[in-house]
């Protein structure tokens, strides 16, 4: 076949592919996994897999369902689904129809729908930074260009200023997306600052589309769901999930939230195109809304246990800046480390303190100018009490060997 | 709020959203939905949903699962579901490891990443058409352009001649797309006409994206996947599923199998971003798998039959133009009409015998111009032989009143 040879004269694969980056909260796990095979322990305060038990009375009904074939569903969602989130949602809006639920594979497909029906190619979204890595790789393949405004950890990530807001607008700004409560911040917005960010999305004909997938995790301040402000329906998207809230991270359930009716059809188009979201997940997400309960009250509280132990941990960090997150399970914190990246690495193939160390996420893949994440890190508070005090006395002598 | 009277002077929402055409296979669902609830029987010509069981042993053991948190697996899918289906491959392709095999949420997914992971923005594909509609949906989507190469009735769709093919490749093209046994068009492709195939894709340094999810359903001639020749592994991707071999449409677990390591890291990039397929599907998959049995060789029979008392159904109607379909379960036939979508939707306002219509999908929207489509049906044959027999007697009638 003499012709294979003229094949490496051209690259083989898009370049949208081979460009994109990698995910930073899962691009140190070689270095883990190595670590792991030598018997080192390794504390994840990496990643955001909660560690409390997925509801055992919606598992157990799983397993009752006697469906002899597993078809497709409507590509909207079970009607039944959607109806018990519509419920769900009645609870603090109640013009919340359930024919406004749009169930997705997970949050990540909803905010994928969400960027394609807001914005054409070459179009642009606004998204505060630090933000969700993912956000960046959906508006990638999307076509939609990202324009960042940057928070700051000294004002504890509160929302930029509206007039940062309004010097980015262009006429190719279709959207700006928000994550509140706050991956990786745990910053909690105040209603405020989201009615003064509407009004202007408003004026500027715009999207607002909202992450709240960690609605439910607030310890301090109180949760403002952009559907619960009436006057702005039509310029409102929100996301939302089953996978932190019932610790099912695997179902695959998130749904897109919308009362704008056009976005509702070319959603309804791209879940035409998949066909339908996962039959299992939807049927498990279904038995956790109806026996919802006082299952979140109690992981809340696990979670208000654990934020208070990292916070303890933090204090006893010298030269490290921080602040108590009022939301979801992370924390930003600024280290006196040279560079994130280079620590975070170090600390899985270099440091040991009884046979353990540390694994964490490099801020830098949080901002769309990696050079402003360098000094800091992602921590997630989803491990069990012992295991966090462990972590963050680990953290602490890591600093110093480190540095010295 | 004086401001929101700017708003409609700007079109709010993406075109690329409200430009998507509807599903051709779902947008006569409104007028069947009318009918039905007036208590008039549809009979589904013009879905792919089997109505075989999906494998009870699979279910069962999915029951037994006593895992406590549903969370996030791999990106690439559980090893274990990979495993069994690397060897599931083995017996026909030696050559596929497990690490070959990236899990996907259906073939839906699986389709969209191979376009993105081949294709850049305003790249072309190519595909013999009359085509699986989602296939022009994901590439409007991921910004991809169809050229389409015209397989025709009279050749009964067999694969159209390379100097077709070659006479369409640009700068631009970067892959091209078949689907092997086809949908909607019954037909299976011959290892020569593959093979020849394969050589311009090589000779051209393009990619070959192979859709087999109806590889099991072959009923004469020999099925040959891209997978079993040697010599072309770095241009061949193909797409598999579970959804019609186990009857398992709702699970949302398929595959993309290729060996190229280009591809292999782009899709695994994609898989991050939306984090991991679906748990239940994918365990549920694994068990199917593993006791895959006679169940296939069972759903195969029952196919047969049914394409014979299809064939017989058609050989009633003066004017058809038809064929014997070798494998899937579609049939696209030529009918003495006007105007397939007027015919299917009168057929669902306008036509009753014995309270009884029949419902198929109109060929248009399977042909890049529609207007090819248009004395064209697509019927699949997965209905019950009783009332499939019923179906085919009602279209005849049908067609002379239609006619008359």
């Amino acid at each position: 076949m003499e012709l294979l040879s003229e094949r490496n004269t051209k690259q083989l694969g898009s370049s949208r592919g081979l460009n994109l980056p990698w995910s930073p909260i899962r691009s140190l796990m070689p270095y883990a996994r190595e670590a792991k095979s030598k018997g080192v322990e390794i504390l994840h305060l990496n990643i955001g897999q909660p560690d409390i038990p997925t509801p055992p009375s919606a598992l157990q009904k799983m397993k009752e369902d006697q469906v002899p074939i597993i078809e497709y569903g409507p590509s909207e969602g079970l009607e039944s689904l959607r109806k018990v989130v519509a419920d769900y949602y009645k609870n603090f809006s109640p013009s919340i129809d359930f024919e406004d639920v749009y169930v997705t594979t997970g949050a990540s497909e909803a905010i994928n729908f969400a960027l394609m029906a807001t914005c054409d190619l070459n179009d642009q979204v606004i998204i505060p930074e630090p933000f969700y890595a993912n956000y960046l790789g959906f508006s990638t393949i999307s076509g939609v260009e990202v324009v960042a405004v940057t928070s700051k950890i000294e004002d504890q990530f509160s929302l930029p200023k509206l007039s940062d807001f309004e010097a980015k607008i262009t006429d190719k700004t279709k959207a700006i997306l928000l994550c509140n409560p706050g991956n990786p911040t745990g910053q909690l917005y105040t209603k405020e600052d989201l009615e003064s960010l509407m009004q202007l999305v408003v004026k500027k004909n715009l999207f607002l589309i909202v992450d709240e997938v960690y609605r439910e995790f607030c310890y301090d301040g109180k949760f403002h769901s952009v559907l619960n402000f009436s006057g702005y329906e039509d310029h409102v998207i929100v996301i939302d999930s089953v996978s932190k809230v019932f610790s099912s991270c695997g179902a695959r359930v998130g749904f897109l939230v919308t009362k704008n009716r056009r976005i509702q059809e070319s959603v309804l188009k791209f879940a035409q195109m998949r066909l339908c979201p996962p039959y299992f997940g939807q049927k498990l997400s279904e038995y956790c809304y109806q026996g919802i309960g006082n299952y979140i009250q109690k992981a809340r509280e696990e979670y208000v246990k654990r934020r208070e132990l990292l916070y303890s941990g933090l204090q006893e960090i010298e030269g490290a800046i921080y602040y108590k997150p009022h939301a979801a399970f992370y924390n930003i914190v600024e280290l006196p480390i040279d560079d994130s990246e280079k620590f975070c690495k170090w600390l899985l193939t270099d440091f040991r303190r009884d046979n353990c160390s540390v694994m964490m996420a490099p801020a830098s893949g949080f901002y769309f100018n990696a050079e402003k994440g360098k000094g800091q890190v992602r921590i997630a508070y989803v491990l069990n009490s012992e295991k966090l005090k462990k972590a963050m006395n680990c953290l602490k002598y890591a600093l110093k060997e480190y540095n010295s």
